[in-house]
């Protein structure tokens, strides 16, 4: 397979690019033609929010590789401005149209690479086109936005979506000094991670002066004075911007590959193997475009991800070179960075499992560990949030939260998670400690012991979505300086400390769930009960969890 | 067993104090009581060097756990100041004698658990007990050292031994405003690393002023003027101190366990089966005075680690509650930080599988990714090397220093080893990427890729060390700009871009080491003349890698 071949690759970017240039070290001799219809390749598409913030100062900080460097170093062939707009699959040829002069000519390959990324959505309503409504997903884009920003002297953008890209899009916006308000359809932002788990950003958004509308769409733009734009809300209500950056998500960018015949999976992208191979055996197909399988659920998934991109990049060169490489999936592992705030993610939600109807067989638990040891000055929390299986202690995803230390802790459960890993590994994993990263039980240990106390059955985990519904006692085993400030309505307090000794003011033919700050008094409270003979369970996450819990149930419930 | 039984705990930190609790939550009607001579239960040994730097600023913080709350949360009879002198295995019980007033009394036990730590090593070298030399064990020792550097104004310390507390000490005595030098019996700082890895360590150090003495080490001690103190150095030179912190290492406490008979491993610390039972059926031992079995290499060793030794706690709990816990043992998994480095590692070190006789088996690969996305402002390179299994690939250990993100790195590839992962799970690792916080090929992916490289025999490695002993061409395929700057003697510029075209140039019957400055466009050059049948190895790391061995072996030279 690997005499003179001619590879095309349609897409210059993350898998597009990592696929020629790993082409080209597998194979000398192949020739290796790079496509793409904008101006650049091999860009920094993550960067671009940073370069609307300038936190990136530079345009050319964004271009990690130039056409002339894929020539000098790789004898890869690009063509900028070129747009592949047919695939011949049975006489294995593309039409390319250049975009300076217009015209088509044809191009035959014996291996065809498809890396079209992903298209912004972009709805179709009313106004949708009139000037100072943005996407972001190329430089010119953001170039855009930066000369509008600068034109206009503008003070305040409208974001519409509060996905990744949407939430660095407010802070880059809020760092260039505009004032932000978000529209966010669902009653949460970061919609990937359960609710509770990002009622926290809610908060720092709400503290740094961004305005939060959610379970609100847009119905529609109209033009205001001068520059501005009027957005017409779902709820009635109008906002007034000098812009509007669109981040509602992308859409596989399947056109090429549809009308060639080949085939879409059931989540919209186009279906490949583990080798990457589209249903036709000489077209591939890597990166936002195509369907993978999310390696923890099993199921179809549209995930637009660089890393993935990049490796599958790798893996389709390695296939068309002939070797037996194989993409293994994708797990979703992702970080987000929010004003101080890291937010990171690895396996699926909570909600991703129950809309699958997997959840009956997973548990989950709430902890808020600070990220390096308590005694040494700047420690701050993480909220954390682990599921796994209740059958095995499989790790099944993880969500976070906090100021550092964040993706850290995810990055290792992304590993345990690749390798198969249990709650018993995390509770016996050896960590990196010492007082300024980490703790000699660190976050990730305290994790494991406490969901493996569950399995153990030492441990029966409640949770505060279903206290309203449950007859129990609520059990505060905090200090009543703490209990004044704030409750769980109708708990009762009875300290830690003194439970072995009032131990027979509570009842024994009702059941009792206790909860203290963050879960840990009152497992040591669950204990002593349990050994006791009383029936108790520990509310998981503790007072501060009932906050998020609240937060989240409250922007969950669309206003009047 | 959970019936009242009558636990005795020897030594209430770490180890200890985790053992205690953890008995306490499964046993609600065992009797425990934990014994310390000293004056303080669960303190924060690993903060005691930023104690003495006043980045914790009142001791208070150092105490995690008074005896007070061991009573009142955990019903555990804390009783500080008082020494167990013995152990009667025969009859079971032990006798205490109490520091106040002298006298001894005997205390049955069902369970006995020894966690009496390790001792700060203290030679019997002339003037050892001069006032002013310091060791750093407990919180007086560290009151002391503030005491003294405060009321004799110090301004010049020595700290002899530069492991990891002597680091930690470096940095803090730095914090302080001292002048600090370090004498070091070996040839480098942090011994437990391989010398290449810490050069930059040492490079730092002496950038910011401390005097490296290395290869040294300490006859003597005198009185100075005043409260001075004089070292006398093998080398035959003398320095003068303020004060002199002892960091020469710790060996395990295991006095009462010998006179009590009971086994003591190779490695000298007390022998434990995998239930950390001592060779007594009725007394186990946890923490830094035990032997535990390193998991990556199985030798047994001693390896002086809070995380390990807390977990150790908490499986003797679990065992002498009746239940299967297994200590799985220690990779060694560490992590330091000193003036702005991070240096962090898991598993063994080259050294030490050659000292084992079992780098046969073994391939190692150096690399200098940066922190993060090097287009995202701020990035910094870490100095990475992976050891791994030249037959399968298992990941053996590694080392990282560099300023940020190197104990994240250094802790996915501890659950990594820990679930026996190999350099292609590190290939296809899925890890948190935002530009600030990673790349879409993180430094992980690079690692697992330039191996998986070498083990799929795409590139073949080279190490600095052989290329005195080679006949290869060196080629350097950097740009002549680099080249001018610095270089290996007799290299030969080639630059990456003119390879393909000035191929001929290159002797086909000589073997050629390409290198350039980190080792990535020496791999792309020895892609290509691989492909075009020339004998090519890739030196591993590049330029910059010859400036770290370089150091390494200059300092391994004793100087005359």
């Amino acid at each position: 397979m690997s005499t003179k071949q001619r590879i095309l690759i349609v897409g210059g970017v993350a898998g597009g690019a990592s696929c020629a240039a790993r082409a080209r070290r597998l194979s000398e001799s192949a020739e290796i033609i790079m496509f793409d219809r904008g101006p650049y390749v091999s860009f920094a598409n993550c960067g671009l929010p940073y370069y609307v913030g300038n936190v990136i100062k530079k345009e050319d900080n964004l271009l990690v590789a130039t056409p002339e460097l894929f020539q000098q170093r790789f004898n890869i062939d690009v063509r900028v401005h070129a747009e592949v707009v047919r695939i011949d699959c049975a006489n294995h040829y593309v039409e390319v149209k250049n975009a300076a002069t217009g015209r088509t000519n044809t191009e035959p390959y014996d291996a065809l690479v498809l890396s079209p990324g992903a298209n912004p959505i972009r709805p179709d309503l009313p106004g949708i086109d009139l000037p100072g409504i943005f996407s972001l997903r190329t430089i010119p884009d953001s170039r855009s936005i930066r000369q509008w920003i600068d034109q206009y002297q503008a003070r305040h953008a409208v974001v519409v979506g509060a996905g990744y890209i949407g939430m660095e899009m407010i802070e880059n916006l809020h760092l260039r000094g505009l004032k932000v308000t978000v529209v966010e359809k669902q009653g949460q932002v970061m919609p990937l991670l359960d609710a509770e788990m990002v009622a926290p950003v809610q908060e720092t958004l709400k503290h740094k002066g961004v305005q939060l509308h959610l379970n609100e769409s847009v119905n529609g733009f109209s033009k205001g004075p001068e520059h501005r734009l009027v957005l017409d809300l779902g709820s009635g209500r109008q906002l007034k911007a000098d812009l509007v950056i669109l981040c509602i998500g992308v859409r596989p960018e399947t056109r090429l590959a549809r009308e060639a015949g080949l085939e879409i999976g059931p989540s919209g992208g186009i279906r490949v193997d583990a080798q990457l191979r589209t249903s036709d055996p000489h077209i591939w197909a890597v990166g936002d475009a195509v369907e993978v399988h999310d390696v923890v659920t099993g199921e179809p998934a549209v995930i637009p991800l660089a890393g993935p991109a990049n490796r599958q990049g790798r893996i389709a060169a390695d296939v068309i070179m002939g070797r037996p490489s194989v993409f293994r999936g994708t797990q979703g592992t992702s970080v987000v960075g929010i004003m101080e705030q890291v937010v990171a993610f690895t396996g699926p939600s909570e909600k991703l499992l129950k809309g699958l109807d997997r959840w009956q067989q997973m548990e989950k638990i709430y902890l808020h560990p600070e990220n390096h040891a308590g005694y040494y000055p700047g420690a701050s929390p993480i909220s954390l949030k682990l599921i796994f299986s209740k059958t095995d202690g499989r790790i099944v995803g993880a969500q976070a939260v906090g100021k550092a230390g964040v993706e850290k802790r995810i990055d290792v459960i992304a590993m345990a998670i690749q390798k198969q890993g249990t709650v018993f590994d995390l509770e016996e994993a050896e960590l990196c400690y010492a007082p300024q990263f980490g703790s000699a039980k660190d976050a990730l240990n305290h994790a494991g012991m406490i969901a493996a106390n569950i399995l153990r059955g030492d441990l029966v985990p409640a949770h505060w979505e279903d206290a309203a519904r449950s007859d129990a006692l609520m059990l505060d085993v905090r200090e009543p300086d703490e209990f004044k400030r704030g409750r769980y309505d109708g708990a009762l307090n009875l300290p830690l400390h003194q439970l072995r000794d009032r131990i027979d003011e509570l009842p024994r033919d009702q059941e009792i769930w206790a909860y203290c700050y963050v879960g840990q008094r009152s497992y040591y409270a669950a204990r002593i009960l349990a050994q006791n003979g009383f029936q108790v369970k520990n509310i998981s996450g503790g007072f501060k969890q009932f906050g998020q819990f609240q937060a989240a149930r409250n922007n969950h419930k669309p206003e009047a």
